[in-house]
């Protein structure tokens, strides 16, 4: 993959605007969201696991996963774009390995291939089970656009 | 596509094994949604627009819009399968077309290719505005296995 | 989905273009594909089926039910666009519903949402049997910028 | 990702297996298709670029690329499975990163996911230009069962 450059500082603008960014999309305090990392093409953003983002066998709902999945994707596109951009995802897809249990969702998204015009990323959300452990729970691919 | 017979009323049992299943998925009242229609192969869910899913223009964030075509495309495999059946997605993939924006999110998810071992559907989700007009703006396809 | 009018007769011009870039593009007589029809926002390629696009069992391989569906969705795309463009494929997802078997294989690409920047396009690519009974083997999904 | 243990050796019957596979299929003789490696739970597929394979602007077409990646996945994933068995692909998602052009394409298929009823599989396609330098041009993501 044609990484960015990791050993690079990000900006502390750049975090500011995407914690701004985070804070006003409600649908990640619905889910219980919140940002673990931010770094230059690299976000991590993790849940509790809660009943309320469950499916009909107490698992995590791939739509929550799905959307912790893409949000880290799209901030580590964000992370990557000048100030006072946004990006939109438009299009995902998302291969679901295994039931999504445990306490805690983490997602890591990653920019594969930043652009002007697309930006295409990628995230694996990891559930933590209650001793600690860690299980691959989904891998993510898409692409972003400026907005 | 080959379609199952839609001459054929779905059993009252099927009906009632697929309100059963939503009613125990937490994260459809979490992000709003009901099932407005259910028919051998098809389901129509829908979720009255609110900010506590919206991303930071906001519009629905697209793990909402996920969420809702998800399920719609999910219980639609339900719909063709024997009693004491789940099924759980495998993988997904989501175009979004348009903005989220409006009322009211109405997803309509159809079996393309039902089978024993896998079940291939898609779901088109559209947006109803407040003059009542209607406007796609997402498409999901993927893959369905009986859990 | 919010088709073009499909009732305006596409121009005499953009069909040529169409044919010219086919004839350019190498890999079409590669797997010994042809135009069938050539519509507004709609276009139908097909090929025989032989053993050289065949896989270990001797269905016709993915590579080339995809190198067809894709390539009929991207000029379902292209007979929506300007004179002079052309039309890249930024993403495609395929789901494989049946094995490519038959004398023929027909792709049916049509665009789900036409745009300036991207276009999100669909295609159903059939086997045709010996008898002339057609069957689903493929649905692709994907995204197409102008280049 | 979970990956499988690399460092036990891939047994020689194995290794077979897949040669005699890949023999069978007259898709990757089309395309000029040969294996640079086989490993457990990890195949490399490579190709000499030539126009055959080519489309309109002269770059390697989608589905040529498609086909190289696929099958690179398709035989990560055989290498896991026990003797007598082979794979079929049931969906597959391509990314185009940038055009596919240069002296050879070389694609890595990778299992994320072993199982015994659904096997997910990645590759990444990259491109040798002249002077021996790679860049990325295509990731893929997709599922396969055996058959």
């Amino acid at each position: 993959m044609e990484h960015p450059d990791r050993t690079t500082l990000i900006a502390p603008e750049r975090v500011q605007a995407i914690r701004d960014s985070f804070a006003r999309q409600e649908m990640m305090a619905t889910i219980g969201a919140r940002i673990d990392e931010i770094a230059i093409g690299r976000v991590v953003l993790s849940l509790d696991v809660s009943p309320r983002i469950g499916q009909q066998h107490g698992f995590v709902h791939a739509g929550a996963t799905f959307a912790l999945g893409d949000s880290a994707a799209g901030y580590s596109a964000l992370s990557l774009m000048p100030e006072g951009s946004e990006v939109l995802t438009v299009e995902m897809k998302i291969n679901l390995l295994a039931p999504a249990t445990g306490r805690r969702l983490i997602a890591e998204g990653e920019v594969v291939k930043p652009g002007r015009r697309l930006i295409i990323a990628r995230a694996t959300v990891r559930a933590e089970a209650e001793d600690g452990s860690l299980r691959d729970v989904a891998i993510l691919q898409g692409t972003m656009i400026p907005s």
